[in-house]
């Protein structure tokens, strides 16, 4: 039978494979852990694993949620004729805080880039394809990222929805080039949908 | 009955307890967990329950261990008449990191901090004089933080263990001021331990 790992090894491991964490301050956040005697660890581990099982793709807007349709799809107050089209979930919060866009969301999961190996069949698009046909949206808004990848994503978006007759807007660039969207300020994403522009 | 926390804000809300990550650190590794395909966020879950339930202190050295005694103290080719005090279980990985310790160790979990609320009835002094009774150590090595709290506590130690009878030395200044072990270079704790000089 083989010994099993060591718990402190294993916990290091574990975290060292999260982003912008390495070897040392994996065992410093471990320690810690093993410090804290209000249960830190076992808090976190409940979290995380409640993670996989609570959390699915929204079946309508394919934002990430613990309910099918998402609180923002179901609230009844906001607009469905407007669709604003974004990369990520956190992007999905960033539009949220900005308290600007009483409209519906669509994401992504992604920005096409073939050379991490992104296609565009990887991202929701048949899923968006599938809500415009319903008729009700009058607009989407593309709200991916100002970077190569976006500015693909979008341009791409723009080209297969033009033939389905819906209105195409880009966000003006409030937002500065080379920013994230996520880490842009609530007041550059408000001036950003306020001065949207058609694509051509 | 009340409704359940969102899954993602619960797991934000934990991982910002971490020392070091805030709101949108906490979210982007949330995120890129929910992305991961390859259960990252239920390897990590698993590794941190085991924390708190596989790890202990070692009864003679204190150190954490999943085994009691823990490997370096059932190692029977290391030398148990010198025993090497550090303030915390990651010092003694620095030490075993640096090759040149082939003798016992004993971990304080801290040092003397009245600011902090650390005095010394909190650390593993007791244990420690238990051992000494034992009569078998001749040497102990002060291998505190280079700092106020650490040479309080390495100075509040050798005045305790001075009635002992036992040799009493310090690590050389061979480490930089202001370093904490954890995170000095091999080479410099092995030197520091070559000239390590008697507390008087």
């Amino acid at each position: 039978m083989a010994e099993p790992p060591d718990p402190i090894r294993e916990a290091i491991r574990q975290l060292k494979r999260l982003p912008g964490i390495g070897e040392k301050s994996a065992a410093r956040l471990v320690y810690w852990l093993l410090r804290s005697k209000d249960g830190a660890a076992n808090d976190l581990a409940a979290a995380l694993a409640a993670l996989g099982a609570g959390v699915a793709e929204c079946g309508t807007c394919c934002n990430l949620t613990r309910d099918d349709p998402c609180g923002l799809c179901a609230d009844t107050r906001r607009m469905t004729t407007t669709v604003l089209v974004v990369e990520q979930p956190q992007d999905v919060e960033a539009f949220e805080r900005s308290a600007e866009y009483r409209g519906a969301y669509h994401v992504l999961h992604g920005a096409i880039s073939p050379l991490d190996g992104m296609t565009p069949d990887q991202l929701r698009i048949r899923p968006l394809l599938e809500r415009l046909r319903g008729g009700t949206v009058t607009e989407v808004i593309l709200a991916t990222d100002p970077d190569i990848e976006g500015d693909a994503t979008a341009l791409y978006l723009a080209r297969l929805l033009q033939p389905i007759g819906v209105r195409v807007t880009r966000l003006a660039h409030g937002i500065s080039v080379g920013t994230e969207i996520e880490y842009a300020d609530a007041l550059s994403l408000a001036r950003a949908l306020q001065n949207r522009v058609e694509v051509s």
